[in-house]
């Protein structure tokens, strides 16, 4: 049952990069299983999901990352905490990986995925090392925008956490030796009634600015 | 109203990367107003919109940008396309245009700004021309997760085109002296009934592979 033109535009007028979450306010374990499946159903290029998205739920862990976030009170306060880190870089083993896992849920078999990996490996190998992650941080925040827009159609609040100190962060995940960075993290939760930021006018550039007919 | 967390689920489930759309389906004036609206409401990395985005209504123009993407039949049969674009660089100029405007929208003097304007010129010029362009290309990225999830939850196809060529469509769209580059490509509309990839299995990896709670 799909939502009104009206109904989505008031859900995005009503969503603003929280400040003060309401701490005592939790997601729902149905409403949060449903954030961790928008997570897992972004689309990727050539499908390749090169991420790995880490919920934060031990609150000495939260503090400690609060640190390497400016002390943003968001960080400890709302309800939830993701971190969402890239692919340092996208190698063969990832590509395989990825084809294996295609052929299992489709039913295709690998031999019928060949020019599909050759396509892949082909458009990953022009790139350096710092292009593929770099590639790999921009479906992060793909993931990123759907994870708010998806929040925001559920009445959930959310804030972006960009500015954060990322290799504090991916000490204290232990990502060392995983192969995965730190990108960017999201607070989701339920805003107080306090937070003077949610009445403040939305400031956007004129839509005639951003948007051109061709 | 916000939707419930089952009704989101159906919805990104529905959603897929539309081969075939159906030319004839065309995407209302309403539905068509909020999907440009999400776009400008998409949140950015110190609300400083690094981005245009070009709306492709004339066919001659699709078909020359069809021959920049592989020839993907998307391009001309969709309802609408979408190039996003990033600025190559954010310069002072940038960040003097949106301290202006977010004065003037939300009333605050600019010398009440000028900690922030400080904060954007430290973060910004830290960072090379190229990598300000990368940041810039993650929030186009956010815009588009945010675009799909708009678009899906009001019951409307789309298809991510990230393998474009995008010099080609700097090209095509007359960018070379505008300050902003092609980043990908989105079209929208309506799937045709025979397309085939719209039954097939969603392919992810396993939940429990993407997501881990700390």
């Amino acid at each position: 049952m799909p939502i009104s033109p009206d109904s989505l535009l008031a859900d995005l007028r009503w969503r603003y990069a929280t400040k003060q979450f309401d701490p005592t306010a939790k997601i729902s374990t149905d409403a949060w299983q449903a954030i961790e499946e928008s997570l897992v159903l972004t689309p990727s290029s050539f499908g390749l999901q090169p991420w790995k998205f880490w919920v934060i739920d031990d609150p000495e862990l939260r503090q400690k990352l609060a640190a390497q976030s400016w002390n943003q009170p968001q960080v400890i306060e709302a309800s939830h905490l993701v971190v969402l880190t890239a692919r340092a870089d996208l190698e063969l083993h990832d590509i395989d990986q990825w084809i294996q896992r295609l052929g299992q849920v489709q039913g295709t078999p690998e031999a019928a995925l060949a020019p599909l990996k050759k396509m892949i490996v082909g458009f990953s190998g022009a790139m350096t090392p710092e292009q593929r992650h770099d590639w790999n941080r921009r479906q992060v925040y793909l993931a990123l925008g759907q994870l708010m827009a998806a929040a925001a159609v559920m009445g959930i609040d959310s804030c972006p956490l960009e500015g954060i100190h990322a290799p504090g962060y991916d000490e204290l995940l232990g990502l060392q030796n995983t192969g995965y960075r730190t990108a960017v993290a999201c607070a989701l939760g339920y805003r107080l009634a306090t937070d003077k930021y949610a009445a403040a006018p939305k400031a956007r550039f004129e839509k005639s600015q951003m948007i051109a007919h061709l």
